[in-house]
C-alpha cells in the first residue's frame, strides 16, 4: 500500500512538474493557460497489441483524453510499427515488440501501458508491465480464470502500480444510471434480470474461436451480460447455471453460445445470453415498482434507455476516453481506480464456475 | 371424422335457418337485413367457471362477437348464477353447475363450452364437454401433462367435436406477424429468441399457487414464451434445460420463477423466462439479417413491436372475441381449427420436459 502510494505520487509530481513549466512558457500569449497546463500534464501510455480494438477504437480515443496521451506502442508486428508511428507521431525508441517489452521499465514517457492481447497473453504482459513499474490497464476478461486474476493483483500491488480492467460501461452514462436505478432500489428492489450481449462471429480463423488463446463466446462476450447482472444489482451472485452450445464447425473448439443463469443474495434472478451465433444485446430489469431498460446497452455507442417513467437521455461521450482518462488521474492524484483488478477477478470467479456449470451440467454454488 | 362433420353441418344448418327467419321478419323495416341476418346465426357458447379471466375478459369479448354468444354458464357459486343472468341474461335454464353439467347434452342453446377451471379440472370438464356433445375449447395450459392432453383429443375425436385451446395470441397480429416474420425467414434463419413473461403475484392463496390444482409459474406463464419460440420458428424444440427458483413462502409448493431453453432443429437457441416473482413481458428475435421484437407482446391490449425495418402497427382488435368468432366459423363452416387442441399437447410435451429437466438438473431430449 505505501509503494503503491509512493508510486502514485511520483507520477504526479513529475507530471504537475511538466504542466508547471508548460505555463510558464505560455502564460503571456494564451488566453487560456489553464487549459495549456492541463494539456502538458497528460500521463503517456502505450498500448500493447495493435489489433482492432487498439486501431479502431483506443488510438482514435486517445485523441480524445485530456489527461493522457499515446505514447508507446508493443506490437509483435514489424509493420505495424512504422505505419503506427507515422500516424501517431510516437519515436522509435517508444516502439517495443514482446521480446524488448521489459525495456519499457526505463521509459520515462510510459506511465501505462494497456494490455489489449489476447486473453491467454493478459496475464503476462499485465505482470510484465507491473514488474516494469508501469500502471495497468488490461482488457476484459481480465485473464484465463481467477487463479491468474490473482496473479495479476498481486504482480501490481507487489509493484506499486495501480490495475483497471477495461470495462468501458462503468463509464458510460446509461449504464451508470442503471446502476444507480438497481443499487439504489429506485424502483424497489430489483427481481429480474433480463440481459444478452451477443454478435454473428462470421470469422473462421480467430484466436476469439480457440479454446487455447482465451477463446470463446463466454469469455468474449459473456462478461457483459454478467457485468450488467453484477452492477444493476450491486451484489455477487450465490448460485449459476449455464449452458453451452456449438453450431458450427468454426466454433468447434468453443462454446458458441451460452445461456447463464445467476441468483443474488438479495433474491434477483438474472436469465443470461451470449453467443457468437446471433446479434442481440439487451438488459431489461424488472423490479418491484417499475421496470428499466437499455437497447442496445453495450454498444460503443448508441445506447438507448427507458425507464417506468420515460425516456433516458444522456449526452454522446467516448467511453475508452473517460476510463483512460478517469485512470490517468487515479495514477496521478491517487483517487480510487474505478474498475479496478478486483472487479475483473469478480467476473472471472464468476465464469470459472459457469464453464464447470456447463461441463457438469449442474448448480455451481458461489 | 364423418360424425365431426355431421355435426359440424347440424351446427350450420339450424344457425343458418334461425338467420333466415330473422333477416324475413325484418327485411322491411331494416337498411340492414344483412347484418341482422348474421347476427341471428350466432352460436351458443356456455363459461365453464366465472372467475376473472370470465368475468373481465371472456364475457366482456362475448359482447362483440359475430358469430357466437354467451347463452350459458356453468358455475360452483350459486350467488354468481343471478348476477350472471341479470347482466347477460341468460334464462335459468342455461345455468349449471358442476353436478348437473352432463345434462347440457340436450341444451339446443348451447353449442360450444368454454373450460375456464382450475387447470387440474380441464380434462374432466373437456371430456364431459365433449361427451355431451359440444364442442370445446378449454384454456391454457390445456391440462396437468400430455397424457391427459391425448385424453381429451380422443375423446373430441370420439365425440366428433371440435376443440381449440385458448391460445389468444393466434389471433393477435402483432403476434401473427411475429410468427410470419420467423416462419417465412425474412430476416433469415432465426438465430436466438430471447423471450420472458411474467407477473408479480401476490395472492397467497390461490389454485395457482398450488401444485394439486395445476399451479406453478411454468403452467400459468411459462407456457406463453413456450408458444412462442415454438411460432416463431414454426418448430418443435429438439432439448430443453430449465431452472426452477422459489423465494416466496405464498409459492413453496410451486416454482415461483423458472428460466428455460430450447434448442430447435433449424439451430435456434431460445432462452426463455417466467414467473410470479416480477414482472416482464418481451419477445426478442435475431435473425442472420435482421430483428424483431414485440414488448409487451402476450398482454390482452397494448402490444407494441418493431423489426429492423421500423415500427410495426396494427389496428387494435379483442383478441378473445377473434378466437371465439373463429372457432365457431369452425364449428359452423367446418373451417379448420386455428389452434386445435394438439397445439395445446405439443405445448405440454415440452412442459413436461421442463418439470423433468429441473427436477432432475439435466437437459431432457424432445
Amino acid at each position: 500500500m505505501k509503494k503503491k502510494y509512493l508510486n502514485s505520487r511520483r507520477a504526479f509530481i513529475r507530471t504537475s512538474a511538466t504542466g508547471l513549466i508548460g505555463a510558464s512558457l505560455i502564460s503571456a500569449a494564451s488566453p487560456a493557460p489553464f487549459l495549456y497546463r492541463r494539456k502538458k500534464e497528460k500521463l503517456g501510455i502505450a498500448l500493447i497489441g495493435l489489433g482492432y480494438y487498439s486501431t479502431d477504437l483506443l488510438a482514435p480515443a486517445l485523441q480524445e483524453t485530456e489527461h493522457v496521451k499515446l505514447t508507446g506502442i508493443v506490437t509483435g508486428t514489424p509493420e505495424k510499427e512504422k505505419i503506427w508511428s507515422e500516424k501517431y507521431n510516437i519515436p522509435e525508441k517508444n516502439i517495443y515488440n514482446y521480446e524488448n517489452f521489459d525495456d519499457i521499465a526505463n521509459n520515462q514517457d510510459i506511465d501505462i501501458v494497456y494490455v489489449v492481447l489476447p486473453n491467454s497473453m493478459h496475464k503476462e504482459f499485465t505482470i510484465r508491465g507491473a514488474n516494469a513499474g508501469k500502471h495497468v490497464i488490461c482488457e476484459k476478461p481480465m485473464a484465463m480464470n481467477a487463479v491468474e486474476c490473482r496473479e495479476m493483483i498481486d504482480a501490481c500491488n507487489k509493484n506499486g502500480v495501480l490495475l483497471s480492467i477495461g470495462y468501458r460501461l462503468h463509464y458510460d452514462p446509461y449504464n451508470i444510471e442503471a446502476m444507480r436505478l438497481g443499487q439504489e432500489k429506485v424502483f424497489g428492489n430489483v427481481l429480474h434480470i433480463s440481459c444478452g450481449a451477443a454478435f454473428r462471429n462470421t470469422s473462421t480463423e480467430h484466436w476469439k474461436l480457440q479454446r487455447s488463446m482465451g477463446g470463446g463466446s463466454m469469455m468474449d462476450m459473456g462478461v457483459y451480460p454478467l457485468q450488467a447482472a453484477r452492477y444493476v444489482t450491486g451484489e455477487e451472485p450465490v448460485s449459476v447455471t449455464a449452458q453451452s452450445y456449438t453450431m458450427r464447425e468454426s466454433c468447434k473448439d468453443i462454446e458458441e453460445a451460452v445461456n447463464f443463469q445467476l441468483t443474488f443474495p438479495g433474491g434477483t434472478i438474472a436469465n443470461l445470453s451470449t453467443g457468437f451465433h446471433a446479434g442481440f444485446n439487451y438488459l431489461l430489469v424488472s423490479a418491484e415498482r417499475g421496470r428499466f431498460e437499455l437497447q442496445p446497452y453495450s454498444g460503443y455507442r448508441g445506447i438507448k434507455g427507458k425507464t417506468s417513467n420515460g425516456e433516458l437521455s444522456f449526452p454522446k461521450m467516448n467511453q475508452q476516453a473517460a476510463h483512460m482518462d478517469d485512470f490517468a488521474l487515479s495514477v496521478r492524484d491517487g483517487q480510487p481506480v474505478r474498475v479496478p483488478g478486483e472487479e475483473g477477478l469478480k467476473d472471472m470467479i464468476v465464469v470459472d464456475a459457469a464453464y464447470k456449470a456447463m461441463k457438469n451440467n449442474c448448480a455451481v454454488s458461489l
